[in-house]
């Protein structure tokens, strides 16, 4: 099993073409050379917030114990906003203060959370547009090589959090989505869960979304039981998706992140 | 030289912006946190099984012995099609049976295909849409520990086979082949190999494709007494390829995998 | 602090489609199996010699010493050019001799450069078409392993270079420069550092470029005393870059690497 703190994951909207991924990596392995880097993705839609707090909820499970996180989507770098390191779920957190470990803390309610202050952890020059070099992948370096969270500065109890990922109820008994992510394959993913929706509950309800209403319920993508062209499916974080046979169901939805949708219930 | 068994690589249709390829390699790492993982790529266009076969045959050649290679090409994922592990060539491959390792089996006749069945080594809930995280990573995290292949379940000898990449000849002596990839370059890669087409035959033969002739063959792609803007070529995976000079050859013959093409020779 | 040598970094305009780069590691892994590979970047634009010395001297100052940094883009692959191996800045650099170390060889002036042809430390089979497999590669993993520099190929002293990213003035004391990059986000990275501009002149000067005036200078991104929509900002590599408010400044000013530009001083 693994040493405590062997793993930094990095999760970025900072592409695949320049140097800063790199740049973060060089850092980290001159403060901790025996470390390993994961990555999660870069390709995080520049300066979205949510998609990235979603992509974090959905990677972080399969993580080892005492991974340690590091998310850089941050388009208030250099400006007042906090860093900060969060400790939760048995896992370490990294990064600005703008809402991206929101469903982090969500799930996780017995968190701590610490502001990054400690300069002695940061780069010698702190630039002001590139804290996943110059404070996030330091910290968490150091965070690896057995330093505690608050060496790095004080707790705080009010980090800036996103809408939760929580459904609600209409007065017509309805559930109120909507869609939190468009996968690589077009599969749009809803933030509902199976605690809003069981197996028994499947054959009545209808999910409706941009006009259209949606009542087929597949067990695996190539179930050929199955008639309907669009179909739901619980996907592989938890939450419901709806996909389409060969085809990306976004695309043939014409959808995107944030549309809302309805689940409706026969009686 | 390498330990046995210390390298895993992962090849996919997962794309980059999601969280599937960081989640298999936590669950590789939770088992086997000292190995090293090899990304060969995960920008198969979606569902392709032909180009993951391809590009696995051409990659594997350049792996230390004991590589575990994890392919997950999955259309057909939560459905009855196997999971299967293969020892061959000094290597082993794990995925889905449907094709993937097809090239593999072909150039390593001595072969042995396990049926992937015993779920000690799985995740404990095994979702129906995510293989490649909850049976092939624990899979080959566990292999690479030394968990010996019977273990994960009986022998099969009837895997899944695409066609093959050998080339075929015509009633009139011509050499039929195909496209079998286009790479990033733009050049596009055929089935055909040195066996097909000697040295000494070159100057004799022409490519015919898409109701064009290609005769010129170049050693290297900046060869100056080349006067042909597009050419032939001797290609780093063994195979003839099609390339242009600073340009797409693909774009500029409007080629894509699976254009038939044949050699033919002059008398 | 790590050991000398335990790094390897590759850069490449081979993309992430292919099986290239993972042929490389393998090559790599399979000679010198305890090293960690990092990946600068896949993503030069094919065939680009300029953006991918430019992303090598930003990331390189990242990486701990004795880092082994291999560059390909390498369009006379196979050709009379040279293969070369670089010491400079306590760093090692392997690749074409076409100009891509260049600016690491213009900012470290005691550096040594080698002439790589001691194919005992090839690949048995050198391809004309992939040498960053066949020869760049096994050489970084052998350097890695403690072969000297000298051991790989006698040293020279006449290596490609680009022209440099200088500044100069012109008869009205104007400084005149371009655009060496454009980033992920639309950044317009110049060539203007602040020994070209320091923070006192900063007030009098206005960059003008494709026939706009630039006059705002924000030492952060969401700086929100600044009103411009298209600022100049200091970026993290240490030059002077063009940037807009949530936006791509280089779409917005149309704008493409190798565009000239001036900076004028208001008396």
């Amino acid at each position: 099993m693994p040493r405590k703190n062997s793993f930094i994951t990095l999760l970025t909207d900072f592409g695949s073409e320049d140097y800063f991924v790199s740049a973060m990596k060089g850092v980290i392995f001159s403060i901790a050379p025996g470390i390993t880097v994961i990555d999660v993705t870069h390709s995080i839609p520049p300066q979205k917030i949510e998609p990235a707090a979603f992509t974090l909820l959905a990677a972080h499970r399969s993580f080892p114990r005492g991974t340690i996180n590091v998310a850089v989507v941050d388009p208030g770098v250099g400006s007042s906003r906090r860093s900060i390191l969060i400790a939760a779920g048995k896992q370490f957190f990294v990064g600005p203060d703008n809402g991206i470990f929101s469903y982090i803390l969500d799930i996780y309610p017995s968190h701590k959370v610490f502001h990054l202050t400690n300069e002695k952890y940061f780069a010698k020059n702190v630039s002001n547009s590139f804290h996943g070099r110059d404070i996030f992948a330091p910290v968490a370096a150091w965070l690896s090589r057995g330093v505690t969270p608050k060496n790095f500065g004080k707790g705080l109890t009010d980090a800036v959090r996103l809408p939760t990922l929580q459904t609600q109820k209409d007065k017509k008994g309805r559930l109120v989505g909507r869609i939190i992510q468009v996968d690589h394959f077009g599969n749009c993913v809803t933030n509902i869960t199976r605690k809003d929706l069981s197996e028994a509950q499947e054959s009545l309800a209808a999910l409706v979304m941009n006009g259209k209403q949606i009542r087929s319920f597949r067990k695996y993508f190539a179930d050929a039981e199955s008639n309907d062209n669009v179909f739901c499916i619980w996907g592989s974080a938890g939450f419901l998706e709806i996909a389409a046979q060969n085809e990306s169901a976004a695309n043939l939805l014409n959808v995107k992140t944030g549309e809302p949708l309805l689940i409706e219930f026969r009686k």
